[in-house]
């Protein structure tokens, strides 16, 4: 696919962020694209020559074919959120810490963009999660997730008692801080750090991480990603809690809301600039052994 | 599928399985069954009114169409490792403790094997390992395996170095004690042990649990089904190395050995009687917690 | 020791503990005992022949030569911390399941009580640790804990940042969701979710276990008990965090908040009717193989 | 305590070590030292002006006052089981990757001796075990190991099963691969690979880690340095397993051995040049976060 009207998605509140922007929109326009930006970050944009036009996110995903997000992980997880329903791939171009998901390093950036404007790029799809919440038999919560749906304790002291069924299905209760439903995207994240494996982003999978589970015979479950996952708290027991997309969605459970988490309808393409290796990136952020 | 010929396979060495064997010839017959019998343990084979034909393992997945085994996990992982190729389903009868794949108690025989007989059950495919190894251009190794292909250190004090390549794409280089790869069947079996997850049966995908890894940033992997593994040991360093499938067939690695792991193109049938929970079953061996 | 001067601690706001204080409070009088009863729960107290006299738990630890606790892990926990400092030992009787510490089931509170009267019993001594947190200089909150002192992040999707030194000395920076410090009593409660190691309770020893730790190479540390450990978190990142002892007292950090943890001058010397068996209690709980 | 008589034990098979020795021997002599060297690497001894006398390590021990260690950290344990009745304090000089044991880097060789000769260093106390196994009565093993007491599987696809009493009170049964038991000492090495905690070496304790064990409910253990551990093996399973001390000491069991550790009467003393940080070397070699 050729690529020739870019939409910008750029870190809120990071001015470094910006200085990226305009070299970029400069880079597209020299090689003969539109450029649109989002318009949440608008205000702050610096001025330039011939400013790009700002729109908000859903709109700018219907007025481009290739979305570029400018910022970390945690902007890249938000455009993903945002625009999943659109299906414009996305590219990542970081800023800090090399990502996971935004695998472009800023000083790579004019080279590595080229490259996929020249086609010379990968596409890998990633799953994603949908999560909605019935309160009183009417949806009170709608949200998606790529990394993760996380329900938690909110009291620091006290853990949390709930149910899981797959697919209709009694598959374990647990008294935990709580749990982690992790898409193979969200297996480097949070999950990693509860103990759960590593999922290859290829795999049609989800993980269920408990967190810090009281028993100690619980230990990570890996099911299909077409499972629908039902989570409810005990009643009896009526500690709050608390769910979370991604680290940033934030909604507080009452003691009969029926918590339901499947895959979305839609997946989010990943463009990766050749050559690419996952595989590469594992090793380098998490320390893995070289080539003997 | 309606069942009319059917061949069991026994335990060896065990005497009480031969009576469990007697009983369900019996129960067969009644039910209008033909029966054959694994020529292994035909010399230790009770006197019956009319004993049943023995045929070696091979030759009596062609004579039937359901197989049923006496015994453990164990002789079901030997029969699946013989009979996978000629696709015939397996029913487990358990002798002792229940069994992850052998999953009929022995005292609800008789009423189990009825359901199955009168078409009560579900079908479940498990995939099976093939692990060949290429010693000077040649293959000096193929065997199959449905729990698990494991990498050993022989001498206990010494770890061993390797690398991991998957697709042709190097991903990790290790010292350790070994390497397990489990199917979805034997991540509750040695890989959990070592701390892998627990993979759903229904999953396309193996898990690579490293043993008592020296870095501590080692995590078990999940990938899909249809990688190609492959594993070479570090030349220079030349220890000891040996290869087990299952638990079950040894082999003995020598420096520049290559060992290719893959999906097998056969997978095994398994029978269970309904109504069949895994969970329930996970729940039961594993001690999680029951319904709150 | 002979103990004739009895003092009880009871559950608060749990009606089934005060049948058990009716039928302790007979039972030492016939055996010779006057009665102390902590004066929390005294509004809740049920009618009796002779009402034993109410006491705050600081008095009544002077007035009595054994406290005894009647409830839960939770309420020893608090006896613990309320009367360590007066030295009198504690017995305690549990209510509900088995508890780590409360260790005479209610069924056989009559004959073990009896068996402690009569001299039948051990002694144990329990570490406890103090934390004290200095804020411009001055101490601004002095807690004491049997269990554990633990460090939280607050808002549930953000890990916080902070060093530890120990006597002085630097030993590692961390981003979790906290830090456990627990003493021997309490690696066998929350610090054992989290991962950490059993701790036997004559050990001179604290450890120190990181709550889902973003580093995958963290693992848990065991320090002597006569270690000073201090704890500040990043100024920089500012995150919200808390701190909480035995699950129980609260406190809301600040970011310059120097955090001094170190073992109490006093221990906690609990009383065990014979035969005692700590790894008995351990493989009951923690269900561990039984003999062969 | 100032030293002026010094014994030298070097890493056999290894050339690279003797350009150290013939430094550190000149270095020695210049700071008016005698110099004795280990008589087990005395024929591969390079041609000098003036040869130093060469001894068994027993007899090198009563003629020095200090023992410098030239190799990596197994040199190093093995010199400490042959001399630790001799109360020698020994100093490491590492030449490989920077050793837990052997911490002068040889780049430092020179002024890091001198330090010491100069009184510049701080002694530390190490723990050693003591294993004795009873076959019919007698003893046939007796050995002392400084990191660990490993029983192990000796065939690799059959866990063993064996019983663990500590102080003649049992503790629990395990299927497993194996047991490590570890000193403060030991608990970074092959223990901590099992998952073991990390033992500061001031600690009178001793670490029990289950190698791979059957049941999921297992945890590391830790008990005091004068707990007296009894092993026994199941006799009915009686699969083949083995003991080894520091990794290098085998032995082969039979079901009826009797295996006793405890504590060894003798500690090993360590010498370290000032400034010594065992946090800082833990850091390093376990990548440890730094100062924020």
């Amino acid at each position: 696919m050729h690529f020739s009207r870019i939409g910008i998605i750029v870190k809120r509140d990071a001015p470094a962020a910006w200085q990226m922007v305009v070299l970029l929109t400069d880079l597209l326009r020299r090689q003969g694209c539109s450029v649109h930006i989002d318009e949440t970050a608008a205000q702050s944009y610096p001025a330039m020559h011939e400013q790009p036009a700002c729109l908000p996110q859903h709109l700018l995903a219907q007025a481009v074919d290739l979305m570029i997000v400018v910022g970390g992980d945690g902007t890249f997880l938000e455009a993903a959120r945002n625009i999943v329903n659109w299906q414009r791939p996305i590219l990542g171009v970081n800023l800090g810490r090399l990502g996971f998901l935004t695998d472009i390093p800023a000083a790579d950036m004019e080279s590595r963009v080229i490259s996929v404007l020249q086609g010379q790029y990968e596409t890998e799809q990633r799953l994603m999660l949908r999560i909605r919440i019935e309160r009183n038999g009417e949806t009170c919560y709608d949200q998606l997730a790529l990394n993760d749906v996380v329900l938690h304790k909110v009291q620091m002291a006290h853990m949390i008692e709930f149910e899981v069924a797959i697919d209709n299905r009694f598959v374990l209760s647990q008294r935990s801080d709580g749990l982690i439903i992790a898409t193979p995207t969200g297996s480097t994240a949070y999950a990693l750090s509860a103990g759960g494996p590593i999922l290859h982003p290829s795999l049609e999978a989800l993980t269920l991480v408990s967190i810090n589970p009281h028993s100690m015979s619980n230990r990570p479950i890996v099911v299909a990603s077409t499972s629908r996952i039902e989570i409810h708290s005990s009643e009896q027991r009526n500690q709050p809690a608390q769910i979370t997309c991604d680290g940033h969605v934030k909604f507080h459970l009452e003691a009969s809301d029926r918590i339901f988490i499947e895959r979305h309808s839609h997946v989010v393409t990943m463009i990766h600039p050749k050559p690419h290796d996952h595989f590469l990136m594992l090793r380098q952020k998490l320390h893995w052994g070289e080539k003997l």
